[in-house]
C-alpha cells in the first residue's frame, strides 16, 4: 500500500496536494535549522533539500519566519508534558517517559536545543515563543512537583518552583551531553538525578 | 591616563599593534556569533563590528573557522572550574562561584550555550573542541563530587558520574533560563538544587 493510499483523508481534499507539499517543506526546514539554526539557515537551502523553489516556500509561509513559526506551532515540545498530572506517580513517571522518547529524536531535540539557545536574544522572532514556552512547562512543571510531594514520590524542600527549574534545566542540560556524545545514557543519568532529589521511581533499573 | 599608558608592555614589543587588532575582532566576532552563532554569523559583520577589513581578519586567523578556534581557546569556560578540588567544601562553593560569575556574564553564557548546540553537529568545526571540553569538565566535576563525598559535604547515592552529569546539566539548562527570562534567579535556583541533592551549603540564604 502506498504512502498516498494511508495518507488520512482531509475534509478540504483539494488542499491535500499543497498540504503535501507543506509537510515536504516543514521537514527540511527542520533539518537545516536544526543544523545551522534558524539565523545559519538559508531559505535556498531549505528548498534544494525540498525540492521546491524558494519562491513555493514564500509561496506557502509567507516568509523564512513564518516558515519558523509553522515549524515550532506544528509540534510544541512543551506538550510533550502532556496532560497535567493527576497523580504524583504519574509525573515523576510522565518525565522519565518524555527523555525516553526524546533519546529517539535526536534531529527534534537538536532543532528545539538550537533554536532555543539563539532565541535567547531578545529580537530573535522566536524569542517570545520560547519565553512562552518555557512559563508554560514551568508552571506544569510546578504542579507536577505539588502533586508529587503530595503524593509523596517526591520529598518536601526548598519551593516547589525552584525544583521545577532544576528538572527543566538538567532536561535540557543532558540532551546536549547526549547530542555530543550519543554514547552518553541521559535515560540513566536523569533517573539518577530523580533518585537524587529523592524521587521514589516505580523499579530498580 | 589613557588605556594605551596602561597597557601592559609585551616583551614581542613590535607585534602589539597586531594583538590588539586581534582583540579588537574576537571581541566583536564574540558578539557575532553568540548573537547569530557561528554558522549564521557572516564574517562581513564580525569585520564591520570591528572597523577592519575581512581581509584583515584573515590575515590574523587564516579564516572564519581560525578565528572560532582563537575565541575558544581564548577563554575556555571549563577553566573557570579553576584547580582541581583539594577538599569537598571548596568543591560546592567553587560550583556556586562559578554559576554567581555566569551570571554577572550573559554575552559570554550565550556565546557558548549557542555554539554548544550548534556544535552538536558531528561536521561543525567546534565539535571536537565541545566534545572535549564536556569530557574534560564531566572529569573534573566528577572527582568533585567524590571529594565531596568523602567530606560528607555531598550525601552517597546513584554513581559520583551520573552526579557530575545531572550537575553539569543543571547549570547548562538553568543558563538557558536565565538568558530567556533575565528577570530568573539562577543563583538561587542552582542552591535550591544544591539543596535538594542534599549538599551542605556555607550559608543560610
Amino acid at each position: 500500500m502506498s504512502a498516498a493510499q494511508t495518507r488520512k483523508r482531509s475534509p478540504r481534499g483539494p488542499y491535500v496536494p499543497g498540504r503535501e507539499a507543506q509537510r515536504v517543506i516543514l521537514d527540511a526546514a527542520r533539518a537545516v535549522f536544526a543544523e545551522r539554526g534558524y539565523r545559519g539557515g538559508v531559505l535556498r537551502d531549505v528548498a534544494e533539500r525540498a525540492g521546491v523553489s524558494a519562491g513555493n516556500i514564500i509561496h506557502h509561509f509567507g516568509s523564512k519566519e513564518g516558515l519558523l513559526v509553522a515549524l515550532l506551532e506544528e509540534r510544541d515540545i512543551g506538550s510533550n508534558l502532556g496532560p497535567q498530572p493527576q497523580a504524583g506517580d504519574d509525573f515523576i513517571q510522565g518525565l522519565r517517559d518524555l527523555v525516553r522518547r526524546n533519546s529517539a529524536d535526536p534531529g527534534m531535540v537538536r532543532l528545539f536545543a538550537t533554536l532555543a539557545a539563539e532565541a535567547t536574544e531578545a529580537d530573535h522572532p522566536a524569542h517570545q515563543f520560547f519565553r512562552d514556552r518555557y512559563a508554560m512547562v514551568q508552571a506544569a512543571v510546578t504542579t507536577g512537583v505539588e502533586a508529587a510531594r503530595h503524593a509523596e514520590t517526591l520529598p518536601d524542600g526548598p519551593p516547589a518552583e525552584q525544583i521545577a527549574a532544576g528538572l527543566i534545566a538538567v532536561m535540557d542540560g543532558l540532551q546536549t551531553q547526549w547530542l555530543l556524545n550519543p554514547t552518553f545514557d541521559m535515560v540513566r543519568a536523569f533517573d539518577a538525578h530523580l533518585r537524587a532529589i529523592g524521587a521514589h521511581l516505580n523499579d530498580h533499573a
